[in-house]
């Protein structure tokens, strides 16, 4: 950092060092331009300069302002968007796969495997682990590239058929279908006796890596662990991990101290058999310890790695930069910080004598598996025991969520009640409402993110499940066509996640046939009783049967886990066709959200949150669970055909807007409180 | 067989050998001693006599004569009954169990596990199996009993709580219970390190042996497995293997010619990537070489192995004394017969050089893997190849089905028009019920055996899911209560299994209730469209809604696959709250048979069987599939309350019972017709 500045507000390092030191800062300006790397490695979040609050407890005007312009100074220099940078363009991308196959061949290696992942096998991943991306051009959600001497190819599921082509280089690697070609046949075709198969430990979990072996060992290749991954030697301009504040979630939204926590987890881990486990999830460390990041997008995780003792002792490894001042104090005694590069260190300790260790196997990273083990541990496979008191949500994170889906109603209620003035008019294109949407969430103050990036689908667009409208396939919203939305909010009480299917103009009576068929299964699952024990997987066709009597069904689940401001996608527990061992117990968080789509026409869901709650039945002979609906949020009765519906499905449509009435009018405006008015009237006022 | 005969019928061992030379047959006395121990360890079946065919091709009178009277004789010696040895004597018992302890010590075992199984993991075992009854006196169909040096323990479901202990020697062993207490919970806690549990790998599957090992790893203790059982090397009367003859199936009841069948198992052991597989299940060898026997009660198994290679060629082990005169004719040139004890031999063969054998894990005995293993083979684990095809019926086979399915309708109608008039006037009880309806079947020239022990419980003995009447059990049926019978057939051109629940006089308000939401169950399911790909599991639900509703449930399946001549139950698909990967397919025969019940007071049980059936609809987007019911009888009009129905379901049962009544009023006199008139008239009709 000692050229000199040509940004204006930039006065230079040797001012910023004097203004550290007066601050108190632990930072030099070196440092500054570490965390500043890191920073600009994770997403932005609702307060971009949040990050000062890192350097210093209480930063005055000045070092805050000299901060700024420094990470300003910093961006142009490099060219650089606040954003992750784009998706390379397609001549770079020979470069890159033939400086990875040169690597490989320098280390003896046959092939090696890149899947979209990062650690921690989250859903989101922070910037330095979009090497599928930085390989490819593929910037999708979920797949793996398989590069081999001569051949490479990435594989894709359904989703991104149409995305991967057209995003890759075609001369370089073959699109194959992840489900139906899966890479395991095409290795043990492509693969011969005595090839090394080349992967990176540290992202692929356990049960893959077991996998991944038993499809390689009937041909005689073996699967090779590599130190060190071969792609990061080649990623020159690769991001260091991110570096976003950890800060506490307040008990008042928690419902229960992280010490109370930690005792039960410890029990839990004694009860396994294990004299610890290791946790591998954010999303378990973020839960256990009541702290909350912002390391990726949409989801408030902090990155890092953690150990619990059977007493419930935790030693937590994060980068220490990270910690909001204060946080140490929150974490407590029982809590013991220590870096990253002190983890293997801490297993070699966990796993000495012989000790059982409890990992998950289907979520830990063969690294951690392969340091136990060879430290003498004696793995105890189980599921990560954090997952399943997470999934159940206490009355004071019930109570959280409530009150977020209230706010969130009446936001999506206020766009709702917009579109419908505007849409029928023209003008409005996916994009704009996908704008106007954020906007009315955003005006909230517990508002921190979106849970996802929202669906926003019109006509034949809207029959793409996970589409992600951009510029080049905006369609503006038509009278005669359906408009999907599917969307959610991070709220510091609560996470949220709805999905509404509005006609523009009239829509036709195929589109009421099959949106009511809809709507049957939502409401099937929506008033299902069931006995304790009873796992989503037992309900799932409750939510198909009048589409599967018609012929029809969808090609997804009928429902996730969803968190307490943490993962709009959590486990353990779901609702799908897949089997699930797991029963759904009282206090968790699914979405119920049955759909139908016509390829090329139009899409419909109807996706509310429920919660798992006791009811009681009289008569009763065992005891029995139902769902209570969290979303709030007109059903367009335009798509309703009420000859299809029996009168008790009829009921409850109108007890759902009733209450959906008279919960969100206080919450808007008089315009909204208007349209809500006749979007909720009883089916019978026609 | 040199000691003078007592039996007036029989002239001698000498007469004897000159009617067997004159015969051509290829056995002496001491042979047809020796043959005659295994068929008294095979059950009678229909003809006691059968066993004669196997002595020589055409047995003149005398011959025939002399053969039932040296049956009869050896009979009378021993005190034996043509039934199986009853149940010991408890004073029996300790003597037993020490026997085995001494036996244990001197083989420096800790203990001994000794499951309910053979070496083919069948439901029914034959007399030579019964271990578990022998040590322990326990005769449920479900169980394992752990010997250790000091304390010894027998495990048992929910079915035998009450049964286990009045039968066993409560000093000896203590009971617990199969899944809430399981043995190796018991194991870990009573076994130390360095302790040496024995176990014959002949009686536990590879998958089991795994849990077992994994149970005692942890502290230390190790499973042996023993090369000779223990408890056989004690039990001096113990059986030897049956001896029943094996009869071709014709393929008009087959409908596809064991060749064809040889090479499409031949072509999926190739898919596998395996060079031959092993089948072990005997309803396996019996389907595929169009074959069947008499080995064990109420499934005509031929007890065996065989081995399968990739162009079909199967070696077969079976004792060749049960082939009935020309079956190797029938087996043809792709069929080799070898002894039972060359199969080790056979594994060593198949195994060598690394090749690659399928296995079933979760059927095979460890003792073959084991061998598989030390010849060299790579396992395959995979599902038995026969167990799919063998489950989707074909037309010949649904044909035959469905004709057994008219008779058994016929004869069970016979029965409840019988019942109808006898049972309110008192007179009736469990056991002339069973029997009553056993002599309806029995007339069928068809009829071959129940295709399981009939379930004939009144009042509160309907509550119990797998009641067993006995004259100590056995109620009379009374009016005011509830009757259930479940029952089937193996019939040569189908199996049936069917239960009906018939109200005796008057039934309550609650009966009614809970019979008509037994009944919506039913007929959801019966109803039921899914798409292809659908499991059972995803249905089962179904069922059960209309009891959920009301907070009531029944703790069994829903559905059960079915043979065709074969078991009564077998897989791979089943309706089950229990996760099954198994898609329901065209031609799979499965039970439709919710129920309820009320312990101390009532059991409601309905069902009928179903086979899949492709169904059109009109606008169909997917290929859709559904059920055809294939029983046939009244359902208890007494017992529904309409109310409860809706119109759909209403016109569902007035549909059947039209059906019901039109099939089989030209199958039955003139009083069971005039009985089904009534029976099956319209609900409308009151």
């Amino acid at each position: 950092m000692n050229k000199p500045s040509s940004a204006s507000q930039y006065q230079g390092d040797s001012g910023l060092e004097r203004l550290l030191r007066d601050a108190g800062s632990p930072y030099d300006v070196a440092g500054i331009s570490a965390l500043l790397s890191g920073v600009d490695a994770a997403p932005e979040g609702t307060d971009p300069a949040a990050w000062i609050d890192l350097v210093a407890a209480s930063p005055g005007v000045q070092l805050r302002a000299q901060l700024l312009a420094l990470r300003e100074l910093r961006r142009s220099a490099d060219g650089r968007s606040s954003e992750a940078p784009a998706a390379p363009a397609k001549s770079e991308l020979a470069g890159r796969l033939a400086a990875l196959r040169q690597e490989l061949a320098r280390r003896n290696l046959s092939g090696f495997i890149v899947p979209r992942a990062d650690e921690h096998q989250g859903e989101y991943v922070p910037p330095r682990a979009e090497r599928l991306a930085w390989l490819t051009g593929f910037t999708g959600s979920a797949g793996v590239a398989v590069v081999l001497a001569k051949r490479a190819a990435l594989f894709v599921d359904g989703r991104y058929t149409l995305q991967a082509p057209a995003q890759i280089d075609g001369a370089s690697f073959e699109v194959r279908h992840l489900v139906e070609q899966p890479p395991e046949k095409w290795l043990a075709a492509e693969l011969s006796r005595g090839d090394r198969l080349g992967f990176d430990p540290w992202l692929h979990t356990v049960d893959g890596v077991a996998r991944l072996e038993a499809a390689l060992a009937p041909i005689g290749a073996t699967a090779v662990a590599c130190a060190d991954n071969p792609l990061d030697a080649v990623w020159k301009a690769q991001p260091p991990a991110p570096l976003s504040p950890i800060r506490p979630q307040e008990e008042h939204f928690t419902g229960r101290d992280s010490a109370h926590k930690r005792q039960a987890i410890g029990a839990a881990v004694a009860a396994a058999g294990a004299s610890a486990a290791v946790l591998t999830q954010p999303d378990s460390l973020a839960w256990l310890l009541n702290i909350r990041g912002g390391d990726v997008p949409h989801t408030p995780l902090p990155l890092g790695f953690a150990t619990i003792d059977r007493e419930g002792k935790v030693e937590l490894f994060v980068d220490r930069r990270k910690l909001m001042p204060g946080l140490e104090r929150h974490l407590g005694n029982g809590v013991a910080l220590a870096a990253p590069d002190g983890f293997g260190a801490a297993l070699d300790r966990l796993g000495k004598d012989g000790a059982p260790v409890l990992l998950d196997p289907t979520s830990a990273a063969q690294w951690i598996n392969d340091r136990l083990v060879s430290a003498g541990a004696r793995i105890v496979r189980g599921e990560d025991p954090c997952a399943l008191p997470k999934a159940c949500k206490n009355p004071v994170e019930i109570t959280g969520t409530k009150a977020a889906h209230r706010r969130d109603g009446a936001a999506v209620s206020r766009f709702l009640g917009w579109l419908a003035a505007e849409a029928p008019a023209g003008g409005v294109d996916e994009l704009t409402a996908a704008d106007r949407l954020l906007a009315c969430r955003r005006d909230d103050p517990l508002f921190r993110d979106l849970s996802f990036d929202t669906i926003s689908g019109s006509a034949a667009n809207g029959a793409i499940v996970h589409y992600r409208s951009s510029p080049a396939t905006n369609r503006p919203l038509v009278a005669g066509q359906l408009y999907l939305v599917d969307s959610g909010a991070q709220y510091l009480d609560g996470t949220t996640d709805i999905t509404r299917t509005v006609a523009i103009g009239q829509p036709s009576a195929e589109m009421r046939d099959r949106f009511t068929r809809v709507l049957k299964g939502h409401i099937a699952l929506a008033t299902a009783r069931f006995p304790r024990g009873t796992t989503g997987s037992q309900l799932d066709a409750l939510a198909r049967t009048a589409l599967w009597q018609a012929g029809l069904d969808y090609d997804h689940g009928t429902g996730h886990g969803v968190g307490s401001y943490l993962g709009v996608h959590e486990g353990p527990q779901r609702i799908s066709k897949v089997p699930n061992r797991v029963p759904l117990e009282v206090g968790m968080i699914v979405s119920n959200e049955p759909g139908y789509y016509k390829t090329g026409a139009y899409g419909i869901r109807i996706e509310n949150l429920v919660t798992v709650v006791a009811v009681e039945i009289p008569g009763a002979e065992r005891p029995m669970l139902g769902f209570e609906t969290l979303t709030l949020a007109p059903i367009d009765r335009a798509l309703v055909e009420p000859a299809l519906l029996g009168a008790d499905e009829i009921a409850w449509l109108d007890a759902y807007h009733a209450r959906v009435r008279e919960t969100l009018t206080p919450l808007v405006d008089a315009a909204t409180a208007a349209w809500l008015a006749a979007a909720t009237r009883p089916l019978a006022a026609g």
